[in-house]
């Protein structure tokens, strides 16, 4: 992946001042891994369990933590060399970014206003009175609807929907196809024993820094907001139920769903195709596992798995124990025959 | 949220002439909850368990049921007061339409028959011979292809996508990136083991007062349809595979999936996260619970549990059981040792 | 469904040079189910199993079995007639193609190259340096951003968004709102604590004839290249993490996931609802029952149940013995009855 050449030394004085092995003057001309990487490459090891790796590996330069034997690559020493290789790559191969300025193919409605700054891509439609700020990006094919606000330095990917009355922080990305501010599911039966539908007149606030990831819905509120706190990260294809409130730095990994009035505290963690039914509160640093699905209140600092959801000791002991059964059911007819009981011969079929 | 100021009398007088008690001129500004509504807003409490919630509201007004104190406030009185809370909400704070006629962005084929009461907004396309009835919206970024009818008073929210030959009925809501008219997916294995592609050539109708949630997915028959009958309400993320008849009034929660050619009875309710194999049929009135994965058909009126989903009561035995798993070994233990028996002696290990 | 009409005699020939019983001069309008198609229709009967619906159907011609009794219809026989009615069907209901060219709502960057063969739709976005093949169809409002290159005869529907630097081979097919290329879900924690984003600088690449179902969602890698190999096929609504490779001819149902950089072997099956944690390989040839969820290699050919998937066998097992527990534990305390253990008499609650 090939970016911006850079001086070895330039590179390390812009990640916070690492020190540097090897030749400074080395040039960097793009990033990849240890697999992949050519000699004008940056990669990085993250420990020296992975060390085995460099025996093979073309790569021209190294980010790597202290003292650990890089074959006399020019190296940045760093205590976090994945996140120093993420900051790396991110100055090495810079995002780029489509001119200022209106498409001619865009539709603005007059009363909305975007930021100078601001790059309205081809076949966009912006809202009446919607806002966009500076240095956004809304590229092709986006919708804000109307009185939408977006702040700045944001990224909206194509086929972005953004529904009427929604707010959008600062540094806020969307993936592409990402729902925002859809109806809540909400239906009343009616004297004909039928849905009725329930107005959804709330909103949906997204703070600065919020990632969601491609065709993922964000319900708005049936009557005030739908929140997703700062620095949240979701990914594709989650469900976010009306009014539920999703607290700072949390992540929600792909296909997890949250039913309507849930909220989470801050810094929870919800691996892939977890769920959780509505009306619930997930405390602060849990964890809710992969697949599992959470049916009652979760406490603070929590782990869960399964579904229903149990503290994560209890459903490894009941998952072992669940492959034991055979074994069980054996031990269980030793004992009956030890004693001259033998239900299962009175029984006519084993179901 | 305000709207459309109204004279509480008046309102009340709409919602099919409900009693009023305290001040009949008191105007509503706005709807609100107990803890968010303000001095001008409407609210509702469902009924005498959520009474407490009053000693905190700044609520103005509000709809009870007959009897419950409400601390003097003007009051419309009501059996129902969700539901004539949903109506009051509509009619105070009505959904704002978007004047009739086509965007000058969007491009209507010349063989298309918009009503001139409908809305085409920016940036929409619409295929030869497709016709939109009276009232309907089609908002920003919605593509219908060749051959689609939609009938009067629907709502076609930004990203919306109707395949050729789709028939949409009356008062019918999609939301953001639906997808209808898909494919479904089918292949045959030809003669050098690939898939072959096998032609999907029915359609998808979904009936009146149909509403589907953001970027789920209804795929088209492989011949002849795939029908969402009268009623139905369906959340986000959801998949109806190709010839599936959905009975009228059945709703179906966020991210549940139905296989090819499965049919729901009226009235079925699936909760979130659920699904059934293809080729089934679950029965008028059945209750799928979250999570729970259909494997045979399900009679009607049966409520069915966990995957392979069994009837309720079952799944719930037999979850309690299995979190007992780790007393019911220990009494196999205690009953092995009594008779001096001790397999797990014999076992190198307990896998 | 009507197509092309076209004599029976001719149809056989083009499938192949299959024998023709009946009137050779027999003329095909339009294919159809046997519960639903017409005289003037063809269908197909799979095998014996099924001749009982040729005493109700009104079908006109059919491919069938050698010898299979058709109650004197013309038909075509055929060792494999759902392959050879799927090729029917293309025949005689051919896919109608949008005339080449460009649509004049439609926006081409000028460094873009679009084969003159090619269609581009209305309100689509083609971004810079992007490359189109011949006969290869753009629908309305699908965007392609920068570099991005699509082969010779592929099908993207509405809504189909590829991002920057994916490259699509030649006849493939995208359902509406399929996203391809948005970034994979990979943040490090920073000095603060905070999810920071690592730049997703790879891309997607589909092979040739990979066809993937209404709005799912394929993350380019983090660096390199998620790759779906020749000839797999992806339902609605599936997730493929970054760096992901599905192996050549795979099939994943819908709905299901796949965690970053996993590696599906040649022909796997993954069913509906399932899932894989990332990091794994899953054999060659291995079969992922629908709701399954991976959490650790599989080896080629295996056949995988449940969560955590185990094989087949086991699954079944514990299934039915979960079932069985009430009558396992009734069993046990039939023995401690009978010698004069009664360990629930001291348990104060049955948890």
């Amino acid at each position: 992946m090939n970016g911006h050449p850079i001086r070895i030394a330039e590179l390390a004085e812009r990640l916070g001042g690492r020190p540097v092995e090897g030749d400074p003057d080395f040039r960097v001309h793009g990033v990849g891994s240890l697999e992949a990487g050519g000699p004008a490459d940056l990669g990085f090891l993250r420990s020296a369990k992975f060390a085995g790796a460099l025996d093979e590996t073309r790569i021209g330069a190294l980010i790597a933590p202290p003292e650990l034997d890089v074959g006399g690559r020019p190296v940045i020493r760093s205590p976090m060399p994945d996140l120093d290789f993420a900051r790396a790559a991110a100055l090495i191969v810079p995002t780029p970014r489509p001119a200022p300025g209106v498409h001619p193919s865009a539709f603005v409605d007059p009363t909305a206003k975007a930021d100078p700054e601001a790059s309205i891509g081809a076949q966009v439609s912006v809202g009446a009175r919607s806002e966009i700020g500076p240095r956004t990006v809304l590229h092709p094919n986006v919708t804000l609807c109307d009185d939408v606000r977006v702040g700045a330095d944001c990224l909206l990917h194509p086929g972005v929907v953004v529904r009427e009355g929604c707010a959008i922080g600062d540094r806020v990305i969307l993936q592409p196809g990402v729902s925002i501010g859809g109806d809540g599911f909400g239906y009343e039966f009616n004297e004909r024993g039928e849905h009725e539908k329930v107005p959804q007149l709330g909103n949906v606030v997204l703070e600065d820094d919020v990632e969601i990831g491609a065709n993922s819905t964000v319900d708005r509120a049936r009557l005030g907001t739908t929140r997703i706190e700062r620095g949240v990260k979701i990914d594709n294809l989650v469900q976010v139920g009306h009014n539920c409130v999703i607290g700072a730095h949390s992540a929600i990994v792909a296909q997890s769903g949250l039913g309507g009035s849930t909220r989470l505290g801050n810094r929870v963690f919800m691996m892939a195709q977890s769920g959780s039914a509505g009306q619930l509160t997930i405390g602060e640093g849990s964890f809710v596992a992969g697949r599992a699905g959470v049916s009652k209140d979760v406490p603070p600092g929590s782990r869960v798995w399964g579904f229903p959801a149990v503290p994560e000791h209890r459903w490894h002991r009941s998952t072992v124990l669940v492959r034991r059964l055979p074994e069980l059911l054996s031990r269980l007819r030793a004992l009956e025959r030890h004693l001259g009981l033998d239900p299962e011969r009175r029984r006519t079929r084993d179901e």
